[in-house]
This record gives structure tokens, C-alpha cells and sequence, in this order.
């Protein structure tokens, strides 16, 4: 199965307590494309500048990653820089350069058009809507979103949620998309705004997923994938849209939709997550090989087994 | 088996966004014994004044927890109070009076000699040493300690850790023990400095347990037992030490102390600490059957359970 992902290809700057990074290649939807690749096939729907050359079309050429949507319009790439210095969970942004993202009009290539799978990486949900409504053939659409699409643009942010299937958010969006402090209620009222299944990131201590019927998802109770504890943790950037990409990645590769499926993709989420944070960008993420992501799942399943 | 606590019998003035109690019957030792006397015999040994009375009698009565060991001294009990208004997950301190625990100076019952479970809760690190040396017979040890001990009475509190088998304390008393944010490597130089294990207690994400060799605790890696998301959080007090007397019970309990053993035990302390929080104070944890213990027990192993 293929899936097709809309999102920001970027250039990061980068400053952790391990050290510094100059415009190294990132972006949701890079982070997420590269993490799927392990699972499935992928595609790419994105806007880049005139700074995007042949050593960052490599990265995604090494992955096999599908370019075809990737326009490359005149002027520089969406550019972000922040520093994680005094706390590794949190981000502190020194600087959000849209360029050419700004005027992003997702085009999607016919050759698109059959992917089952369809990611709405964060971006403006008004983008997100169109290419939902332009692919009616997914049959399995997931979602991201952050803070600033949660305050200032919530009803278009609304109208997106109507049509999701998953939607991937961490504890501080859940709360404040609910209006509510509490977890479990939070998520429900977030379930009531659409999505059949609610995947809440909880950063080092993994993720939740909530679901409105026990028909749906990873059965009939809240399911929580731990996330390992690291030894070394470079860089957080990318963790939650790596999470994401193996999280979704998984469930495109399987036959069937069980829940047990859906269990087994939170963990790999888990694992792409913490894979993504031991080097800085998009570095390690480049450079796995199936036999490590499935040595790491069984970790993963030991951290919490009982007998 | 019993198990032997020392620590702190007091009344609780507690505000949460759920309401208001007046000199409730808390402290560490008395969450403790109560969560543990599910699991196995406790004996207590603390200090109360004129203010403990028939009816906190009643409270450990009722679970058969020995009392000999508290002591009655004239004046008021240990009092706190303190309000959890804007965060459910750290309490503000409005008043903390000592009195006769101010001069509190344990004094062990013979009956109490053979007790081969030795839990320090957290008080004065000279009072903890002073009870594990009196107890050389207790065959596991295991303690608590707190942010004021490790700043101000660090050197008291390294000569206790040395004696100590298991360490229980949370995220942020590990770092600042420790010196180090990063938490896998603060876990290892506390194990550096003596205790066999380390818990590691997250509050709503569960607990993490840390062991220096692979023959001891629950097996050669960190694991970590989840906490269930809960509906409704009343009142967070109590929490952490009712996770160490379920865990600390639980072992007490078993015939052999094997790694799965104390993979089960992380669990039993994570309902344990689960139901506290579901009502003020102790009220709770005062009425439990072992079937409703158990039934929690089942629905954190679904929690994140793959197949």
C-alpha cells in the first residue's frame, strides 16, 4: 500500500545541549516520509525553494521516496530555527521563515491518486481540507496539527477533524483543543469533534491512543505504547512527525486493519521516535535498517511485559 | 512476611480543583501502610500527638496494620497543607507545621525485630539510617527521600543510600540527586551510589525501575509499568507512597523475589497509586477489596498489551 503525504520540507537550524546544526534538511512531512519508508511505500506532496538540491533530493532518491508532488517554486525553502537548551521536551523558535510554504497550493500528481493512506502533516488546515476532499479514495486518512492552527484557526481546523480517521497530537494540544485539563476527558471531547481514534504524544513517555467505539481501533480501551528510555538524546526535532510516519507506516504495510494491528503500529511509532532523537536532524533516520527497527520493537515489547 | 515502615503519621489540609479537605489523616507512612495492607502484615513506627484519635485509630485497625510502634506524644500531629489549583501534578506547599514530629526520635518494638521488610519513608536521612542499623535482619530494604533532603542533608542522605536495596523517588528528585537532566544516566549514577534498583516514579505517565546488574530487580533492562489514563484525578496526594506499598507489599508477599516478581510488583504499585487518587486523602485506599486490586491489575496489563 501506498501512502501520500502532504507537509513542509524544510531546512532546520538546529542548538541542543549536544550541540549546533546549520539548515540541515527537515520538516514535517521529511521527517514523516523517511520514518514510512521503512513500511511502505510513500509520496510526497510538498513546496520547496531554489535551495533544495541534488544532496537533499538524495536523501529522499536513498529512501525511494516519490517526488512527483514536490514542486520547486522560485525563492528559498520554508526555514525554521530553535534551540532546546534549557529543556529537551520543548522547543524555544528563534525564527519561522514560510518563503515559498507561505503561498503552498498543493498539486497532486495523478500518479497519487490511488494511495489508500493519506497523512495531513501540520500545516494550514484549509490546505488540509482541500487535499482530503481532492482524494476520496483514501480509505485510511490521518492528521497532525498544532497550538497555533488550534487557537487562531479553529474552525477550519474543525472542519478537517470531521474527516479524519486518526489524529496525531501531544498532551498540551489535546488539553487545549478540549478546553479541558483532564487526559481522558480531553479525549473524549476531542473524539466527539470526528476522529474514530485520538493518538496523544506523550514526548519520553510514549503515546496513548483513545478510540469512540470499541469497533474501532486498538479495541476497547485506551492503549499505551512506553517509549524506551534514551541514554542520549541529541536532538528532539522531528521525534512526534517520526512517531507518525512509523506509526502510520505500519498500518499501510498490513493486510488487515485488526486491532491488534493498530497496537503494533503505536510501538513502531515508539520506535521511530526514538530512533529519530539519537542523532541530530534527520540523520539517523537515513541510515536504519529493517532488522534494527524490529531488534528495538522487541525491546520495546520487553520494557512492559510482565511474565 | 511484614514489612517494617517508618515515617510520617499527619493531618491533610487539601485543595484541588475537585474541592476542599480539612485535617484529613495522611502522611507518607500512613498512605504506605494502608497500600501494603493488601498484600501482607505492616507495622508501623511514627509519632502523633493528642490530636490522633479513636477515629484515625480506627483507620489502621480496620486494615490490621500494627500500631505499636506509634508513639503518642503530647501536642499536635505533623500538619500540611497545601492546593493542587493549577496543576494536578505539583502540589503548593501553604504550611507544613512539624510538631511532634519535629522531635521525633523512632523507637522500634521488639515484636517488630523480625520484620525482613524494611521500608524508610521519606523523613530525616540521620532517622532512616538510625532504624536500618537497628534492623540488621531486614532482608530487603527500600526508601524514600525528597527535594529538601537531597539539597540540604546530602551528605546524610548518601551514607542511607548505601544501605539501601530499592530507592523510590520521582523524575525530578532523580535529576537533581543526580546532577543530570538526562534520566537513564542520572538513574545510573544513583545506582552508583548505592541502592540495587531505582523506581522512578512519573506521577500519571507510571513508573520506571533502573537495576545496576542484570541478576538483580526485574531483569537486564529498565522497565517500566504504565499508569492507567484516569477519568477523574481527585486529589493527588498520597500517590507516590501509595505506589511503594504496593510495590513494597506485593514483593513482601512472594516467596521468592524473582525478576518477575518485581516486574508485577511495578504494576501493583501503579494501582495502587491509581485508586488513591480517585478520592481525598486515604479515603480510597481505606476501602479496596483484593478483587478490585486485582481487576486494575488486568486492565494496566491490557494497557499495553500487543497481541
Amino acid at each position: 500500500m501506498a501512502i501520500t503525504v502532504v507537509g513542509s520540507v524544510a531546512f532546520d537550524s538546529i542548538e541542543t545541549p549536544a550541540g549546533r546544526r546549520e539548515r540541515c534538511l527537515g520538516g514535517a512531512a521529511t521527517y514523516f516520509s523517511l520514518a514510512a519508508s521503512y513500511f511502505c511505500d510513500v509520496r510526497v506532496i510538498a513546496v520547496v525553494g531554489d535551495d533544495f538540491g541534488a544532496d537533499e533530493e538524495a536523501v529522499f532518491r536513498a529512501r525511494s521516496i516519490d517526488m512527483r508532488g514536490i514542486e520547486h517554486a522560485a525563492g528559498k525553502s520554508f526555514f525554521w530555527e530553535g534551540s532546546y537548551l534549557d529543556n529537551l521536551n520543548e522547543a524555544k523558535t528563534h525564527a519561522t521563515d514560510l518563503n515559498v510554504f507561505g503561498a503552498f497550493e498543493p498539486k497532486i500528481p495523478d500518479a497519487y491518486r490511488d494511495s489508500e493512506f493519506l497523512f495531513l502533516a501540520n500545516i494550514d488546515p484549509v490546505l488540509q481540507r482541500r487535499v482530503r476532499e481532492a482524494m476520496p479514495q483514501a480509505r485510511l486518512v490521518a492528521g497532525d496539527t498544532m497550538n497555533y492552527w488550534i487557537k487562531d484557526h479553529r474552525n477550519a481546523l474543525l472542519e478537517v477533524l470531521k474527516g479524519l480517521d486518526v489524529l496525531l497530537i501531544n498532551d498540551t494540544e489535546t488539553r487545549m483543543l478540549a478546553g479541558n485539563q483532564n487526559l481522558v476527558q480531553a479525549a473524549r471531547a476531542v473524539l466527539d469533534m470526528g476522529p474514530r481514534m485520538l493518538v496523544v504524544k506523550h514526548g519520553e513517555y510514549g503515546a496513548t491512543a483513545f478510540h469512540r467505539a470499541a469497533s474501532d481501533g486498538v479495541g476497547a480501551k485506551p492503549f499505551r505504547a512506553p517509549a524506551l528510555p534514551l541514554e542520549e538524546v541529541v536532538d528532539p526535532t522531528g521525534a512526534g512527525d517520526s512517531f507518525a510516519g512509523g506509526f502510520f507506516g505500519y498500518l499501510a504495510s498490513q493486510r488487515e486493519l485488526t486491532p491488534a494491528a493498530f497496537r503494533r503500529a503505536m510501538f513502531y511509532g515508539s520506535v521511530m521516535g526514538s530512533f529519530t532523537v539519537e542523532r541530530f536532524g534527520t540523520e539517523r533516520l537515513q541510515q536504519l535498517t529493517r532488522e534494527e527497527i524490529d531488534n528495538r520493537f522487541g525491546l520495546f515489547r520487553e520494557l512492559t511485559h510482565l511474565d
